[in-house]
């Protein structure tokens, strides 16, 4: 297939994985973006900056390299979070699509500042363990390169964790929200759903026993493995 | 009737069940399934594996004997569910249809690993006493036959409390989710409905009473009687 | 206007306003109804009972005496908390249509069997005061005439605390859920709309401040007689 | 542009933005209102008071002079909130628009009387710090041109603590709701969206952690800046 054609399939996924957000409640206003990225074609697409969701149409998409450079001409504004796609692509390199949103649910935990524990089969299910909460940039971070540094942040909490992004797809970043991640746009865009019913549940869950522990790690395993992995045989 | 007008019927019922899920807010994604039973026949009919509720096709229903072993050639794949169905299929006889969801509020209460307490006329309407949890199920249980074990902890928790599944058509599965059953898939997913509600309804009540206790039995018997049983008489 | 038109009236009203609680979302599966009465006419019409609201016609409304007797042929039978709204306007002369729902955050503090406080205006707007909770029914009560019972509860609360049916046009029944009333079907629904908007506030202001107060009696006499009375003006 | 066709679009404008509330989930009922200022022009455009959303039409929306007195023949009657927007108008010189609304979550706040903190981006990104609750009105501002001195005790709570309203714009009133302003009728809409939508992020924050703390002042700066003020840049 031409580079063309392909990048124009990306666009079309990106496309849909961003209108997705607000139609699955993920999304108020412009409060989201997606992109993916093709290495081999040395191509990342992404949402136009600050554009609503109503009125964007799937030309609109931004097509950037791999450091996030522009690359073609008349092009939109790239969303402004593309700096932290662009650490997320590089340092994660089996996946091929990143979601930002401020989900409701998903965005209490970040602000709380709290890894979000796994609670139950449902979140087993997506999440192998607590889907972590990254530590608070400093002032330094912050004031310069800051999205560039919560991409930073995110694979260090990775890294010094020893956690594999691909059993994690997701990450609460402090006092901010969550990114979420997949194997295409669609599958990052479901992650970031899950990611925000198990924040809802689990928030709940500790208030009506507050004394609740974490799964035991043989019925994470289970869960997980049964959908993930060569061993996998689940469907509902 | 034909048995395979009869089992053509069953397909449609557990179709629309299954369809009823999300329409109702107690399923995202795939996080569901229901089933029927018809024990004359022999049959069970079930919800393929991992199929979306927006492409799902009634002729997709999966049909299986009593022990869950495929009987149509062609077949989709069984929710992988199925051998919990099958379990309570065998033990508890004078049931026709099950129902699973991870239904935001009930999974909140298995996660919890707490008895779904009566506090109010809308629990008793339905369930006849607290909606039991679980115990976790063991490594042992979890790491051979799990889905066969989470039938097999749901009959035993019944069971050691004297429980009739009549009185009581649903159960949590401690850090899973709610099961729920009744005569026809409809009444079985109408309970999955109620348990999901009076979850939510029972978790804040305890947060704005912390004092709570569960109603007195004579109200309990009042509400449970007049819509169940010989002498039922009670429509809103 | 002839008897007869007056009572098609009535049942169109009634219908309507049936319809409305669960478009509302006040209501679910069929746990509601919705009358009204005439007292110069001796007529009270009120929803059948068990009707499904997908598929209840406005002939099916059922019309009854003032005692709550059947005075139509082939009349479909009467919800069973008609006893309770007999009584409501037996006891409560200038209501003219009575609500009862299980809408979901009412029936929290129903169960709680907790008053709810008027910690703000958009309470006081619509409720002079708290919405009271009634006792708890005694075994004797629930077991002999329950649902009369239950409308004699709600009296005996406005009796003994000297509250007056117009100014607090709404009651949480302890352990069951609540009912409203207004001048018409319309005005009861809606009242039904704000005890369950103002019950799920105030939960959750609790919860911000555990020490938060009733608003003072100057500001709820404001807001409530700006609206109600022969000086009102208000209007958003 | 001549007066007449300004004040046309005004209303349109206005018309829109009072439709948005119901439509965006912060309005039932009528409880909201929005205007729009246009000093010049010595205008003040605001919803008529009590009309329903679903009849209300455009040519309804009530003109009046900088002080509330109403320019048109014909007139309906303004909102009640009209002299608190009016108070707004003349003590907040760089705001063209204001929207009460009594949108659950900001309501939620305003009855506990507590100043609604910066937990995170999503709150920074509009208000630059806590957003105020106003002290509580004495029975004498109560009694005594209440809806006035509601726009009193918000300009006090901002000249008091020194907050510009271009940089919080929004406030609660203790005891009673949210009012949010900005440049246009659109822009003080999304301003209470964005309110309601931090209220509930914020509640439950808290309750996931009970020591959680405003995020940083560094922090604040870059998301408020870089989307308000000179140096902004940022779009998602």
């Amino acid at each position: 297939m031409s580079r063309e054609l392909l990048i124009e399939e990306m666009k079309e996924r990106v496309f849909k994985a961003n209108l997705a957000l607000p139609k699955l409640g993920l999304v108020k206003l412009t409060w989201g973006n997606v992109s993916e990225i093709n290495r081999e074609l040395g191509v990342i697409v992404i949402k136009p900056s600050g554009v609503s969701y109503d009125t964007m149409e799937m030309s609109q998409m931004v097509v950037t390299d791999l450091k996030g450079d522009l690359l073609e001409e008349k092009s939109m504004k790239p969303s402004s979070d593309l700096a932290t796609h662009v650490v997320l692509y590089r340092e994660f390199s089996d996946i091929n699509a990143v979601v930002h949103t401020h989900s409701t649910n998903a965005v209490m935990w970040a602000q709380a500042g709290c890894d979000l524990k796994a609670y139950g089969t449902t979140h087993a299910d997506t999440f192998y363990g607590s889907v972590p909460c990254t530590r608070e940039l400093t002032k330094e971070e912050v004031e310069s390169a800051y999205e560039e540094n919560t991409g930073n942040v995110i694979v260090e909490t990775f890294h010094k964790r020893g956690i594999k992004p691909s059993e994690i797809p997701g990450v609460l970043v402090s006092g901010h929200g969550p990114f979420t991640w997949g194997a295409t746009p669609d599958k990052a865009v479901e992650n970031s759903l899950i990611l925000d019913e198990v924040s809802l549940m689990a928030k709940e869950t500790e208030k009506i026993n507050q004394r609740v522990v974490d799964i035991p790690n043989f019925l994470l395993d289970k869960h997980y493995l049964r959908k993930h992995g060569k061993s996998a045989y689940y469907g509902q």
